[in-house]
């Protein structure tokens, strides 16, 4: 191990060289402009794998973008990691909010400054460099495969169908996924639970066509009114989710577990303050930890509709349009709450517009368990490098793959990650901590050869 | 007329060629972008007026766009006509919903296609036509100047101090403008009432930045939310406005009034066939031309906010927008709604969201009367060019600065349009008839000969 730190130590330089040259491929997967850039970030992957040696590493086909796969095998017997991340990235907008390009990183005050680079390019290369730092150092201690996608911010459309096809050449005895945050630099964790996610599109049609709002305005119903009202009622004055059904299904968390949550290290002043807002909203009876973890939520993503440049158009539109997601919960079903959210949207729509409803993705919420030999092996290797046990912690985002994983390969996954919340993914200015790059490139390895050796 | 009436048939391609030459410049003025375009058809004007045979032709200044100001004056002691008009256009997106380039004007069915070929440039340019025949046959009756505005799209926010600073130069007896519409090709009427407009937008802020849904959905406002909440809650049950005082002045209209009204033709079925839906949407109490027309009313003129790009981003934004207006009718005051409507959106701003208002523009409502020598002129004109006497109108759209030019320079207005409703202004695919462009050249030599015969 002492060789090894010396390796990482003395190529931290070309390990963030490395990185940021990865963060200059804009591989947004959400929009069609940047396909080619998105194939040319699987490429740089692959090469690099390679690079680090990895063997039969190929781009796998799917209908969609490509999955990166590489394995080192070095005695059957052994344990297997398969360790899963994804080359895509979020899209960048709203550009004008960034401080500087989000495809052209900048290091300051010790973050790197990009789209991606905690989520997840920076984390998923952590793995890529650690394991060049084992290969170069005899030091591999069991086998590892890799499975770095390009469609997670799109809900992994065409993952499943590989996963299925492929289930003899993923057989592994743990997932190991960096895509998650920790407490803090100097409180660590490990996600122990994660959101699901259903994500639709709705479109409100009121008149045929765009109108003088002076002509016909008080006479014909207004779209992005009548989509206002609609959106407005999905919420009922205790901020529950007003759709019949919704939280049929939903994990209640025992009383025990809450008390047990609510000693991790928290200010709603702090929090308040960090966000630049007088008072946070949510479901009532629930703190905000627990808002965000145990219980499931609905937003609106995205919304617009009729003129929306500069200056004063007097339209009343024909279309109003809005995205809007919701995170689900332990138990709850994305296929069924999908269809409840579409049937009660189609229900609630007044007859003077038209309602269309389109599913975009969805994926389901998963706990990981804290009882398994990679579990603790992940536990002792961050007290390792950081000194500190990790605490078990349940988050708000969305990985759909662990369940998927599970159900498909019948393996559980491990997820170690290094980011914080405050790390801007899916914002402008993104960044991820120098800290947490080289921390993860640290911690990886010796989780690796406490796996081993605990498996034994 | 003889003359006249051969000459306007001689020279109808011409008239034609010369408005699709000032429809192809692209001249919005709500966007920056368009400056050199809109001061372009300025001097497109300017050019027109000068050749038809105006004095005095030149661009006055303005803190915005100039106003293009000419002259004929036969003789002092004849009455003048102000003839009003305005060269700038609506922005003419959504673009993809043309059928053909707005800036490109092309003739199907007897209709132009083109942005501003009703509002206003086609309907302002027959007057430049009339104008043109008259001097060229000797047929100018009385005396005229022309007064044609680029900034009415955008409120006219610099004319009432052109014409506070030009009472004597603009002094006349009456106002002509054509920037309205009658009921039907065989149905002629005058437009004697307008509505009033306050147009605001509003600026909604939850957390600082956006952040990732999944990390902070549950527990932190999201203002697209709470704009949707803001928005659903300016309308009661009945659609009636819901900001307090909003309907303290609003002029009641008597019952005989309205059963007047009643008489005017229309149909709520093919109302709703035209615009594809099933039923129409307003203040209760009201039918569908007193709600376009004595009723005030409040709609969002535009949204946005979050991501609005293709597929799915799980973002929980900061901030969301959106444009909203009301229509006013008599006696409302545009600045005292626009004061009522900041108050009250402010007031409604839950604590966790931070709220800006600006006022965009507004303009009073208007009823011109219908006793004068003007209107008799108007009236008469349409009934011989028409073969039937035009019916006095109350319509929904705005022309603030009938009320300006009646308190500043202390002139009535005569609103003689020859527009139609389904001309689709503000809209994609607006269009204007020949056979109305043509009829209201026609017409507008009968307005002055019988407005100098009767002043006599």
């Amino acid at each position: 191990m002492e060789k090894l730190r010396s390796y990482l130590e003395a190529n931290k330089q070309q390990h963030l060289d490395e990185l940021l040259e990865l963060l200059r491929i804009p591989s947004v997967s959400a929009d069609a402009k940047f396909k080619a850039d998105v194939l040319r970030t699987a490429e740089f992957v692959k090469d690099k794998l390679i690079a680090a040696g990895a063997d039969k590493v190929v781009l796998e086909e799917t209908k969609g973008y490509p999955v990166v796969y590489g394995e080192k095998i070095i005695d059957p017997k052994l344990p297997t990691v398969l360790v899963y991340g994804h080359y895509d990235v979020q899209p960048a907008d709203p550009y004008e909010l960034w401080h500087s390009p989000p495809f052209e990183p900048v290091i300051k005050d010790g973050n790197i400054y990009a789209r991606g680079s905690a989520d997840d390019k920076g984390q998923m290369y952590m793995h890529v460099k650690a394991f060049e730092a084992m290969m170069k150092n005899n030091a591999l201690p069991c086998n590892v495969k890799f499975m770095i996608e390009g469609e997670e911010e799109i809900g992994s459309e065409n993952l499943e169908t590989y996963v299925k096809a492929n289930t003899a050449k993923l057989k592994s005895d743990v997932v190991l996924i960096s895509d998650t945050s920790i407490i803090a630099n100097d409180i660590p964790s490990i996600t122990t639970g994660l959101r699901g996610l259903a994500y639709l599109e709705v479109e409100v049609t009121g008149p045929n066509r765009d109108l003088h709002s002076g002509v016909y305005g008080g006479a014909v119903a207004n779209p992005i009114n009548a989509l206002c009202d609609m959106i407005s009622s999905l919420h009922d004055a205790d901020r529950k989710i007003n759709i019949p059904g919704f939280y049929d299904d939903v994990e209640v968390v025992s009383d025990a577990e809450r008390a047990e949550m609510a000693k991790a290290p928290f200010s709603q002043e702090e929090y308040n303050k960090d966000l630049d807002m007088a008072e946070g909203l949510g479901e009532k009876g629930y703190s905000t930890p627990e808002r965000v973890s145990i219980r499931p939520t609905l937003d609106v993503n995205g919304i617009w509709g009729g003129y929306i440049g500069q200056g004063a158009k007097t339209v009343l539109p024909s279309k109003a349009y809005a995205k809007i997601s919701m995170r689900l919960v332990p138990n709850q079903s994305s296929e069924k709450i999908t269809k409840l959210f579409e049937d009660h949207f189609v229900k609630i729509a007044p007859k003077y517009v038209k309602v269309k409803v389109t599913n975009l993705h969805g994926g389901e919420a998963a706990v990981t368990p804290t009882d398994t030999v990679a579990y603790r092996a992940a536990s002792k290797a961050m007290e390792t490098t950081f000194g500190k046990a990790p605490i078990p912690q349940r988050t708000g985002g969305s990985i759909p793959i662990v369940t998927m994983f599970e159900r498909v390969l019948g393996t559980k996954t491990v997820l170690m990650g290094f980011g914080l919340d405050s790390d801007a993914i899916h914002s402008p200015n993104e960044h991820y901590g120098l800290f947490n790059y080289y921390k993860g490139i640290e911690t990886i390895p010796y989780f690796f050869e406490y796996f081993a050796e605990m498996s034994r």
